[in-house]
């Protein structure tokens, strides 16, 4: 029967959810083995899936588990996602900028497994702050403040969990039917009357072309459609990193900078963007109107006051956030203008350096991570400090010319 | 590394003989775990392979184990394969006809591990037969009388025995190439000079459609030239099952009615062209010259008194060939013509009668089985008796509709 399924979907046939059932609760009972279940992932992504499949998937990834009722807010609940890249502390910025405006954001996160630290890690990394929040505290700060991030206390998606960490040992990550499935289910378990997608695209991200992020908006937003979620997506780059601090104190510190107005160009322009999609959806006001509200809150400092209360009432200290660790500089070996800047590469040097973690039992350093000194097309002099780095391990090693493209 | 590996397979690229070893020779020693190789065994089913992949992955299998050194016989040695299929007792046939012909048989042969016994299964259904012999006694015998069956002493292609069991349960035996492959690995560290090989086509068999099996045949002998080792192939259906008789000590009976000169039709037709291809081949002489003498010593009896020594030399009996089980009759419920006998069926309908085993402990019953009593074509009258099935089983269940079309 399981050998009939995985068959089926080698052979391009399309599955019932009947079928889709018979072999994913199987797994999730140990009944369908490990090899099988890759081998029926494999035959997924070369093979793909209809959108009813994607539907039933996504559907028995959400019944795996447990959903989150938000239903104590009456206003409409605005969810936003990452597929993931480096540098990325956009959630840190949006958030309190969306909940500025008064479209509440209550956000289970989880924390990174990979080269770089998730949500709950960066949060983590600010003395004090408490990311474990019961229920009870979860809506007492959603009605107090109108901002909540927390790590996950219920079990939403676990299918999803068990699916996605067998595929990130065989090989069967790159699907857009299982990326789109994925996510989808951990926001709409999670929650969220409507959600933002942030697709990272290019060298540094899972998704490497333009054409393969724009299947997997469509389908997203088809998922959306069937769950009634509204959902809207932005595709933004990530052949190099989002701005210039890799690391969870590093991006912390960032994030704040851009609150504080100090910063500009691509992140900002993002977080701008992300903030502007969360408020339109959740006031539902237009995104020129909403992108209006989104800057004022950001030139007249409610914003940056709203992350202050938050991370407050999380009992976090902002003052004692300070880096302790020893700095190490990359400087050229040579002058030239300034062509790439590897984001991959970045990811795994910082990794290397303690920011991120292998497996889940490993502990990070939060105080660790790059500060990228250069912009893509500044001219470089021989000896100019390209990044500094952050780490309590001695003599870290790198490859300049990995990271670094000048010409 | 062994994700990229997997990766570029599922790409659709490629892949170097130094890749494959990397991924093969770590799943033989335990490296690449089973979930890592059955998803890479879906993406070669789904991507296929290229034939220079096809030698090496042939390669790898070979030199995982032993090859055997037949070299003390100084002529050609002929091997004979079958893809497997219900009733095909043809190599009980062609052996001892082709040693009579002054070619000599030198076969290792396996345990069937499926609905219907292998080889040596049949053997041993004849009281007193030795199965297990040493490399002195195989080299006497073949010596003595030029034919030889006997189990595996030595460890053939064990990373091919160990792909091949993961295939079997992670729906990844529907592959040409790995087909070959495995097929190819096995009959060359056989020690085999030249070979012929039955594939097998048509509901009953693994391969369904005829261009399949063409292109099964031509990778085979793709790879027979890549060896130096030439191999013929005979394409032979498989919709119905070959013969009358199924079940192992039945299938020497019909086998040996065979060698009598007392079955006419497919049977016989096949075990003559492929004894035919053997000869030839052994000889080097043309297949016309080689069906006159094969035809011949069917006719003249020394292809019966060959197999009479043969089962003598290895201590068989053929004397106490007797059916010691019960009888039941399939009795047609309907008149009307017979259209159609479901080989995969009566293949299921055997091993419930005891006839096959499941896993490689289960014991055989070797007087277990059915013998078919009419042909396609025949008209039928109501309470004719379509099969007789013998088993020590009591009141054992058929579905009378599935093996046999009336109408």
């Amino acid at each position: 029967m399981i050998l009939d399924i995985i068959n089926k979907k080698a052979n391009k046939y399309e599955l019932t959810k009947e079928e889709l059932e018979t072999i994913l609760l199987g797994y999730l009972n140990d009944e369908v083995k490990d090899y099988q279940m890759s081998a029926f992932l494999m035959a997924i992504c070369i093979n793909d899936m209809s959108d009813s499949e994607v539907f039933a998937l996504t559907d028995i990834f959400i019944k795996s588990g447990d959903v989150l009722d938000l239903s104590f807010i009456d206003e409409i609940k605005v969810d936003k996602h990452s597929t993931g890249g480096v540098g990325d502390k956009t959630t840190l910025i949006v958030a309190p900028l969306v909940a500025s405006c008064n479209v509440p954001v209550i956000k289970m996160s989880g924390r990174g497994l990979g080269y770089t630290g998730g949500t709950i890690d960066k949060l983590e990394s600010i003395p004090g702050f408490k990311v474990d929040l019961t229920e009870e505290e979860i809506k007492k700060q959603a009605e107090d403040i109108g901002i909540v991030i927390t790590s996950q206390t219920k079990d939403l998606a676990p299918l999803d969990k068990k699916v996605y960490a067998l595929r990130d040992v065989t090989a069967t990550t790159n699907s857009i039917p299982l990326i789109a499935s994925s996510i989808m289910s951990k926001k709409i378990a999670g929650g969220a009357d409507k959600i933002v997608i942030d697709i990272k695209v290019g060298s540094g991200a899972l998704i490497k072309t333009k054409e393969e992020a724009e299947r997997l908006s469509s389908l997203l937003i088809k998922i959306g459609t069937y769950y009634q979620k509204e959902v809207r997506t932005v595709i933004s780059n990530m052949d190099r990193p989002l701005g210039h601090n890799i690391g969870n104190k590093l991006e912390v510190l960032e994030a704040i900078d851009v609150l504080k107005g100090n910063v500009k160009g691509e992140l900002l322009n993002l977080s701008l963007e992300l903030a502007t999609k969360m408020v339109s959806m959740g006031k539902g006001i237009s995104e020129e109107e909403a992108m209006k509200e989104v800057k004022e809150n950001l030139e007249n400092g409610k914003a940056l006051n709203k992350f202050i209360e938050f991370v407050k009432y999380q009992h976090g200290n902002i003052e004692e956030l300070e880096i302790n660790a020893k700095v190490y500089n990359i400087k050229a070996n040579k002058s030239g203008s300034l062509k790439d800047i590897n984001a991959l590469s970045i990811a795994k040097l910082s990794e290397s350096l303690g920011a991120g973690r292998k497996s889940k039992d490993d502990e990070i350093d939060y105080n660790a991570g790059v500060i990228i000194k250069k912009e893509i097309g500044n001219e470089i002099k021989e000896g100019d400090v390209l990044a500094s780095l952050y780490t309590n391990i001695d003599n870290p090693n790198f490859n300049l010319e990995r990271i670094f493209e000048i010409s």
